[in-house]
């Protein structure tokens, strides 16, 4: 990979442009802000190049980044993170290349670069132009809208056709389709919740309801999920009646707070990352007045490896008011009278549904751009394929959490019941 | 279980006694602390009485608790936690009944009570009169030898005969004898990390080295092992000679902090609840530059629900500098540049270990008694017993964790091999 050296020396820019004296000085600024910026992004085997040709070079560039305008090039310097993603949707940003690969060489790069201290200034205007919505029950409510409430034909059209699973899938010998691959992960959490007819189940967060209607029918529970997306909500109880299992699972549109009663069980599958870590401490007190004496717990959720904050293009254009947590984050959740059976990490699950989800997508990019514009589809795709970079390249992870009440001992004791 | 009314009405005392106005004041006084007491330990079925006769119970109660001198009575009610063990070991408190079970209630009481908001205080006092003692490199050397080093025969008497496992074993089937079971610990780490020969592992803690030699003469590893235990070193070496894997093995009579090279596995059985929480991070920074790219790692310890301070008595009369960590702060050494892969919590396997090991401390009582004296076994008794209901009750977790660095990706996607 290419040092600061050999980016300056394959550097070249088109001489047949005007040359003045203040453009030949602008062209110099310009370059030494590349390098910068390839300094930034840990010297990946990358080619940028600007509106007027001037590039800088890594000695055999992968991939070329061009930059097509001044006021592109300023803001990718002021704030990468979010506006490699603005730019790249308005087009002023172009990759020639697998962007996925691209993304993951950043990534990588990123984690071994420490973070610089022009950081805070920058991170703090940050949070000025892009404030975080606070999670608490009228937030919490917008920020959902925001992403789950934009269509369910669209989610259709991508989404596995079995139960509607907008989580990541489970893939026990990787030849799975999408669809036997998420109704594997249903029976995966299923199994490890040690779920039996009968039992009562809590749900915080059901998107379309799959994981209810799967609990009621294949193991005979009474299921009450909550979710305070509408239209997600219309779906659900939709088909709960046509799959006859209305009777055994109730959706709630509400939010988790409000959750009331014991139950034998409580799943939460998808949900923490939008749980905002300053309300990690209600969750706990919710799991630990709702479960029984005996009762199992499982939460299904997004991590990282270390603390730290949510892309900001993410925040900004798909997960307003999301946060994924560190694992010492998640386990606060669980230290006050629950303890931790079991955490299972299947990050690489995650990239693979991704890659399914995105074949999907692009498949459906005719119609997905006529019902939205294109706009829509370029932020969807390069949010579904920085995903897959973010996944693939331990970014980030998917942790699954076994928990009871600290007292509990008709536990399993070994873990061979989820794989018998 | 008896409330503060009813153990007032059920309490009695020697009328026999001569009642002088003076002796009247200190019997009232002495039933209000001993009703304090009761509450502090959360209404236990217990009887406690005193060397005079006076007494506090609950309506039935389970056990009896005989409070023989007064110095004792008022040591207690300073410090329960450290005057229970001290008053039980010099005979002052006498127990009538199972004594881990007695211990289990308390244990579970006192997770139900808050903590009170005088504790603070007596902690303060606590901690001047007995200091914890950090474990720097000379301050670990002097704790691991107050418990390491009082002989190698000692251990022999109750641990297992195949590999001198001084931590949790691992019963697939519950019917497993101490030997089968701590072998079956041993491969179920081995399996964890996927060791195949010629791997290179070392070690961070390995007591009499029984892991190194398994994974050498079982799975053909070229281990590398620390510990600052002269007399387990000593007694490693040997063992290596007499089993002819000391040419795959090498025992180093050296600290954890002092490890380098790279490996393919890093591996610490029992020896996190020694490096205390502030060395944490040193720790990490020790795994992180001692494991290859491709590189697994492990660490089996105990650990708790919550953060908290470990038991004053333990700290005291067994474990000096020992800390046990809550999940949090057991991520926490993850959380730069490593990932973790899976958690397993095995307490209910850890009472089922000290039950064996208690049995077999039983069985040669006399001889021990012989080798050290009456305080050594009472100590050492109360120790076992208490950690028996530490485990069953919850108090105490036995966490095992998989970790690689956080970009591998040529990692499992299942944990079936765990299991075939």
């Amino acid at each position: 990979m290419g040092s600061e050296e050999n980016t300056s020396q394959s550097s070249s820019y088109n001489k047949s442009l005007p040359s003045t004296h203040l453009e030949k000085q602008g062209i110099k600024l310009h370059k030494w802000l590349l390098k910068k910026l390839m300094a930034k992004t840990g010297l990946p085997p990358f080619c940028i190049r600007l509106w007027d040709g001037t590039q800088v070079s890594a000695p055999d560039p992968e991939y070329t980044v061009q930059i097509n305008s001044k006021s592109a090039f300023y803001k990718l310097m002021f704030d990468p993170e979010l506006y490699f993603g603005e730019t790249y949707v308005s087009g002023e940003l172009v990759i020639e290349g697998d962007i996925i690969k691209l993304l993951e060489i950043i990534f990588i790069n990123r984690s071994n670069t420490k973070a610089s201290t022009s950081g805070f200034t920058r991170k703090l205007l940050g949070t000025l132009i892009n404030p975080v919505r606070n999670n608490n029950l009228k937030g919490s409510k917008q920020n959902i809208y925001h992403h789950y409430d934009i269509g369910n034909d669209f989610y259709e059209l991508w989404l596995d056709k079995e139960a509607m699973q907008y989580t990541c899938a489970y893939y026990p010998t990787e030849n799975e389709t999408l669809e036997q691959a998420q109704i594997a992960k249903l029976d995966h959490i299923c199994r490890k919740l040690q779920l039996k007819p009968g039992d009562t189940v809590v749900e915080a967060g059901c998107g379309w309801g799959g994981l209810a209607r799967h609990m009621a029918k294949h193991y005979g529970a009474n299921v009450r999920s909550y979710n305070i997306s509408h239209q997600q909500i219309v779906y659900a109880r939709e088909k709960a009646k046509q799959q006859a299992v209305d009777h055994l699972v109730e959706y709630i549109e509400d939010d988790y707070r409000t959750i009331n009663g014991e139950y034998d069980v409580f799943v939460s599958v998808g949900m923490l990352e939008h749980v905002g870590i300053s309300h990690f401490a209600t969750l706990g007190e919710v799991i630990q007045r709702s479960l029984k004496k005996n009762g199992r717990g499982l939460i299904h959720s997004i991590g990282r490896n270390q603390p730290g904050k949510m892309n900001s293009w993410i925040q900004k254009r798909i997960f307003p008011g999301a946060e994924t947590p560190s694992l010492s984050q998640i386990s606060s959740i669980f230290e006050n009278q629950l303890s931790v059976l079991d955490i299972e990490n299947i990050r690489l699950h995650y990239a693979k549904t991704l890659r399914h989800w995105l074949e999907r997508f692009n498949d459906n990019e005719e119609r997905i751009r006529t019902i939205f514009d294109e706009e829509f589809v370029r932020i969807w795709k390069l949010y579904l394929s920085g995903s897959i970079a973010a996944f693939s390249s331990g970014q980030l992870q998917l942790f699954q959490i076994i928990f009871t009440h600290n007292r509990r001992n008709d536990i399993p004791m070994t873990r061979e019941y989820i794989y018998n």
